[in-house]
């Protein structure tokens, strides 16, 4: 028969973990089901916005929630896919597993994040590992003393200018429109870091390469097309939810992202939903912790029949 | 001419203070004013499920946001009262302070959480400070080797006699319901502490003393009227929002709490809220940080023009 728990958190991320600690703490029977632990927070060199820790790697913020939720009695399987889920009544979920094996569970928390948005245009999956890459973090080494581009204009896509910037020759930033959405630290950073050029409304057309590697991004911009030589071409322009879990099963926005309200209720009973996969505006490591916090404490009520919120005492 | 900021935030606990971080990374001119710095946390003696920090102190984890929201550049007002605020127009608002002088700023964020809620019966606002107070933390050594009582049944009630009962001789906690609230594993540590008795489904109905100070607290239980004989009483039910500086500027739900979106934003333009102070159904620190984040983020959107949200790159 299948392992029984409380509560199944999808994720091993800021949005599992912290759900994971808080649903432990009430006692419940809880099991994160997650391939990594961290996801997008361990490919993040250096977080200096976590409220009330000055400076920390993402890795080491990663790996503290998960021995803060191990502690507290939650069991964590690393290297575990779900490959789908069935709600078979209230308090009632079938997990399977892509081993094969499965589990119940009296309620679902989906924190599993989203995964890199891509271009779009040739040659970019013909060059994935050959030169494209999606993580700055990971790959930045590649580039010493090469020449790299970066696509995109919001936070990761200038973090990932400036990293690149200090060990490769110079670093392209390709972005579609005329101003950055990025922190201003960020920008005035950027604007004092001489060997960036920046290449603005710009649409990216092509990524070319000489078969076995990258060599050239070709993109649009007011003035014509022009084909910009490079080494690496990274490629930052936000994540996706993979839809696959969860099709049919909740709404989903245009963006297909997760419908939540302020509980991290769902639109179905049971299913909840925290992090970077939900509708919520902002992708921050705390608004994540947070919204595992709330999701933990809703599905605890969901699961004993209790109503969710504030103990108004009287 | 009054001082002018970019962003006003009312409130120095977890939400104004990490919002005070997000807001000044974004290079917005920043403000806090606040009585104090850290608010209910700064009266919680251990802090075990804020994610990443596996134990820390309440007024250490609020000392650290504040020292991160100050190394970012934002300023720290501590002492301040705000006695009113005005909207004169879009990105224009003055808020006066009880010192006589007055600030402008862009934009304003209500982060100065709730305050303890009161029995409301006989005898409460007779003996307070005589015997009835509502911090445990503050005053439980007042009471040690004598009898005290823990009037609610949430996680604050519950500590609070837990607490109590490591010095106090005898500590009744009483509760109108006849379950608790509060998170499974601090019930199992009060059903061990031999010490505490509860006193289920009771009501209280007055605070008695011999003029200067509490000798019992009256109740009335499905068993009838009963007469608890203590030393101290301490009033565990809650907390309130203090609503003189909000009525009529912004919606306020049956609670007198102040109704926010997933953004924070209010019903009125320019005015934000985070943490305790809004509808959001649990109050816990990483809630509270997570939402404060948010919450200058629609506001730094706000005072810019921007559109607020996710960077979709394309």
């Amino acid at each position: 028969m299948a392992q029984q728990y409380d509560l199944a958190i999808v994720g091993g991320a800021c949005a599992g973990l912290a759900a994971a600690t808080y649903a432990a703490r009430r006692a419940l029977k809880t099991v994160v089901l997650t391939k990594d632990i961290g996801g997008q927070i361990a490919t993040t060199p250096t977080v200096e916005n976590y409220p009330a820790i000055a400076m920390i790697t993402g890795p080491d913020l990663a790996s503290q929630m998960y021995v803060q939720a191990l502690e507290w009695g939650a069991e964590v399987r690393v290297g575990t896919e779900v490959s789908e889920f069935t709600k078979n009544g209230e308090r009632d979920f079938t997990v399977s597993l892509r081993d094969g094996t499965s589990i119940s569970a009296k309620a679902i928390l989906l924190a599993y994040g989203k995964t890199p948005r891509s271009l779009d245009v040739p040659g970019e999956w013909e060059y994935a590992g050959k030169g494209v890459s999606y993580c700055v973090t990971c790959d930045a080494p590649l580039f010493r003393k090469k020449v790299a581009a970066v696509v995109g204009g919001g936070n990761s896509a200038v973090e990932g200018a400036l990293i690149l910037a200090r060990t490769s020759e110079k670093v392209y930033l390709v972005h579609r429109r005329d101003e950055f959405r990025a922190e201003q630290v960020l920008i005035d950073e950027l604007k004092n870091t001489p060997n960036v050029e920046l290449v603005l409304s710009a649409v990216s057309k092509e990524v070319q390469g000489d078969g076995s590697k990258v060599t050239h991004l070709a993109v649009t911009t007011p003035e014509g097309e022009r084909l910009i030589e490079v080494h690496g071409i990274f490629v930052e322009i936000g994540f996706v939810v993979q839809t696959e879990l969860v099709k049919g099963k909740v709404e989903l926005d245009r963006l297909n992202q997760v419908v939540t309200n302020k509980k991290m209720e769902t639109s179905e009973p049971g299913i909840f939903a925290a992090g970077d996969i939900t509708d919520s505006p902002f992708k921050q490591a705390v608004i994540s912790a947070g919204e595992g916090a709330a999701a933990a404490l809703t599905a605890y009520a969901y699961i004993t029949g209790q109503q969710a919120g504030v103990d108004w005492g009287k």
